[in-house]
């Protein structure tokens, strides 16, 4: 079939099993066994991360159709290019080899490129052992604190990671500066010592006016308090020549290739604060994981290849069932910015309206992406996902285990919880349960009916759940890799270029011509009534 | 009209005005000031609320059937009901007076009850001043930290508030602790003296299974260390006698009655942690905020009331336009809770799928609100909602000035970025304009075409900005009570109970039950096939 065939052939069978309980699919005992996938894994023990779709409305015809999406998109042959360095960002005209931060070397890359990725990460390696151990230090000692700042995926990598791994964090303190309301510096500067503070400043270009500006103001800070800001600062950054203008020495600069996506780039020198904070080996753990989901994800078959399957389950409600967001609702408190770090990856990737070759898509690009862990989703938006009038596809994180050994009867309440709202998604309550219910409390006639009706749930609401042994350096690896791959698969199946990002530069221009007309006085003229209006109530 | 004459009044309106882009409006010089409110205040100086929603495609017409529907939904007698007192959230049989916590004492209402408020705040007072002044201390001396433990619309607001108020913050240290998750309380206790914490315990019933599990283990963390828990400790509840049970004396018991819901309650007992921290002349501040907003709610006619046509430019939106979500995007990083918070609000109360009455809602509920910060959110997902094929109507917050007078520079940008934003969403950029821009690029031929397509952006779409002098605890309260306001009369018009929430229910019940299923060897053969599967991965 050719794609446009298969995606009708999705569109009229998704009609005809529209009416289908999710609930009757497990009528058939094998259903949970083969709408599930797992991917075994050493981590310290052996173990398995484990990916259950079976809470969905696809079936064997469902998910064969799919495949043939997947396999009519080319995903193979797309995959394929991407893991040999071919230009498959092509607005662009680069490659696409974030996974080179993370793999074993492959000769089938240029030797340039390699060198550089081993040369980098060997010079992270070394100085974060620096740091660490104190042998590089501040002019009042060993570093204390390490402030990143960057913006977007020079942050948001760093920060959901850094918060994820807090239990292997024996490093300096971190903190982080994204924002270019000075509130942020402000709140972050305070209370810290600008004599055992690091900063890094990560820009691949060195000119990100929101972290060029915060990078000037805490060197007025530590300026002000007596201290030689270069002599504490690292550039992550590919603009070598600008670092050096601002006094830091070319080994404490850090660079990537053109081929590593600022969204992707939390595996190399953009994740050096994550370093600084659990170590290098504990990194190198990070790194393995996410190699161990590549080379998954390059072997496997269509159908056992977990970021194939992801992805598959995301176009299914997406673009056939029409579902406009997906909630990410990890129960583990420390992926806590998972849902901000994937709203990147995910909408910057795949928020685009037109296909590689600049027609316009037939279809809606990926949906929101917006979450909040458990069980604290729960008492706040919950409620629309169990009640409202759209369906909203659920994706749950859990681990087996905690970090706690003392806190054991915390993580079963979390498993049980996790476990409790899938299942209550999908079963729902019926009127008649409701209308028992109300009666079991004494109510009687109109008012047990109408009572009634507000606790009916209608169910059949999907979700997908992961589930793995423990938050470890190599799982939380696996799951962003998984991830990754699964934007890198919805993108090639809806034919759009996942790695460019044109969506932002307007912005850009309009702010640098607006920021004048702050000055009073200024000539407004040209601009929108509305625009005008702004202006003049925010003006100083 | 009727109500129902009138939604389809409006659907024909929408029908008529779909084609017409947003930018042609401001062809008359009046859009402006005619699509825009002001609410005058002072605030040590004098200062001005703004709300432009001049950036829609509302037109008079539009505007008018907006009013219309408002009062075909007899919004302002809901609204004197609420504030009269009456069970208004019929289906707990319960009146809605948050709106008591803030204002002055209103005689009609019964007299029980104002005496509780005052009573209750009064006492709040007294303990944070002696809090605050060290008169009531730890074991160990003045407090240094505070730990808020509750979860939803106990932690949610207190966590939000606290953030956005970080430069009145001169008590106490806080923290929260809201996750049934081990990993937060351990994160949190990491690093604090139980000598020297107070520790709240924020649970109406004194019976939320989140928050008694880590009350038990923060007292077992204090009385590990030798410190008598129970002497450091307070109970935010209505269950004095269950708080007793923990040798919570009642003069450290702060109680509200049931017509504060608890996605409402962060002006009162709940907003401890917030008093404690800012001082109770900043927060009694951000009470006559709130109650300046509810003045304006009260007495304002429709059409120049603020949290009237905020919910009226999102049921345009949502239920007209059909737009599935709306983003929040406060550029200030203060609020970067904001979201979250105002999920709860939004979501819980009117994510719903039934009218008051009981029978189906015949149209869409409130949409997924989400965001984050900006600037942050430019370098995230602001692709997608500016190139992404689905419309996302956007909320922008900003403030004239900052807290940070050194850092004006930080300001001016952040402004400019936010009205950049705004223009840029409604404008776009043409197929001509991004040729043009290739071709002064070098580009030519068919690979210009290409890349301009890229480059393209529709363009036309809505935003909302809001604009205040500064974010003091004032206009916090100014905020969050629009904000409630607006849920209030969105809920009125779809004809639901905004305050009720019983789609939390079901999976609370199931959890209850999977737990014993989590122990080795339990049968679990009633369960579904997906839930079986999940608990054999996952079981210890």
């Amino acid at each position: 079939m050719t794609i446009e065939a298969t995606w009708k052939a999705l569109a009229t069978h998704h009609a005809g099993v529209a009416g289908r309980s999710i609930l009757s699919l497990f009528d058939d005992p094998g259903r949970a066994a083969a709408f599930s996938a797992e991917l075994a894994y050493e981590d310290g023990a052996p173990a398995s991360f484990l990916l259950d779709y079976s809470k969905t409305n696809l079936d064997v015809r469902g998910l064969a159709l799919l495949m043939d999406l997947a396999r009519a998109a080319r995903v193979e042959a797309r995959r394929d290019a991407m893991f040999a360095g071919r230009p498959i960002n092509e607005t662009e005209g680069r490659a696409v080899l974030h996974t080179m931060l993370r793999g074993a070397p492959d000769p089938a890359l240029p030797a340039a490129w390699t060198t550089e990725v081993i040369d980098t990460l060997r010079r992270m390696v070394t100085f974060a052992r620096a740091v660490r151990s104190g042998a590089f230090a501040g002019v009042g000692g060993a570093f204390t604190d390490v402030i990143n700042i960057g913006i977007g995926g020079s942050d948001l990598g760093p920060v959901m990671a850094t918060l994820a791994l807090a239990p292997y964090h024996d490093g300096p303190r971190a903190h982080f500066i994204s924002n270019v309301d000075g509130a942020q510096a402000a709140d972050t500067l305070r209370g810290l010592n600008p004599a055992t503070t690091l900063v890094i400043v990560a820009s691949k270009t060195f000119t990100t006016i929101e972290t060029m500006t915060n990078a000037a103001t805490v060197r007025d800070w530590m300026q002000g308090a007596g201290v030689d800001a270069a002599a504490q600062m690292v550039a992550v950054s590919s603009a070598g020549d600008l670092a050096a203008e601002w006094g830091i020495p070319p080994e404490r600069v850090f660079g990537f290739g053109d081929f590593i996506g600022g969204r992707y780039s939390v595996w190399g020198p953009v994740g050096l604060a994550v370093m600084l904070a659990v170590g290098p080996e504990d990194f190198g753990a990070f790194l393995d994981g996410a190699a161990l989901m590549d080379r998954h994800f390059r072997q496997a078959p269509l159908d056992r290849n977990l970021p194939v399957l992801l992805a598959m389950v995301g176009v299914w409600h997406a673009q056939i069932c029409g579902y406009a967001t997906r909630a990410v609702l990890p129960y583990d408190q420390r992926l806590s910015r998972l849902p901000a770090y994937l709203q990147q990856l995910e909408m910057e990737s795949n928020g685009k309206r037109v296909a590689m070759d600049g027609t316009d898509l037939p279809r809606s690009s990926g949906p929101v992406v917006w979450g909040e862990p458990g069980t604290n989703g729960q008492h706040a938006f919950y409620q629309m996902i169990h009640q409202g009038t759209r369906v909203i596809p659920c994706e749950f994180l859990i681990a087996a285990q905690g970090h706690e050994p003392a806190l054991a009867q915390h993580h079963r309440l979390l498993i049980a919880n996790c476990l409790a709202q899938s299942e209550a998604l999908m079963r729902g309550r019926s009127l008649a349960e409701a209308r028992a219910l109300m009666a079991a409390r004494g109510l009687t006639g109109a008012e047990l009916e109408r009572q009634a009706r507000h606790r009916v749930f209608p169910g059949d609401r999907p979700s997908v759940t992961m589930a793995y042994r423990q938050l470890t350096p190599f799982a939380l690896g696996m799951i962003l890799a998984l991830y990754e791959h699964r934007v890198f698969v919805e993108g090639v199946v809806l034919g759009i270029n996942s790695f460019d990002q044109w969506g932002v530069e307007l912005g850009k221009e309009l702010a640098l011509k607006l920021e004048p007309l702050l000055t009073p006085g200024a000539d407004d003229s040209a601009k929108d009534g509305s625009t005008r209006l702004l202006l003049g109530h925010l003006r100083g």
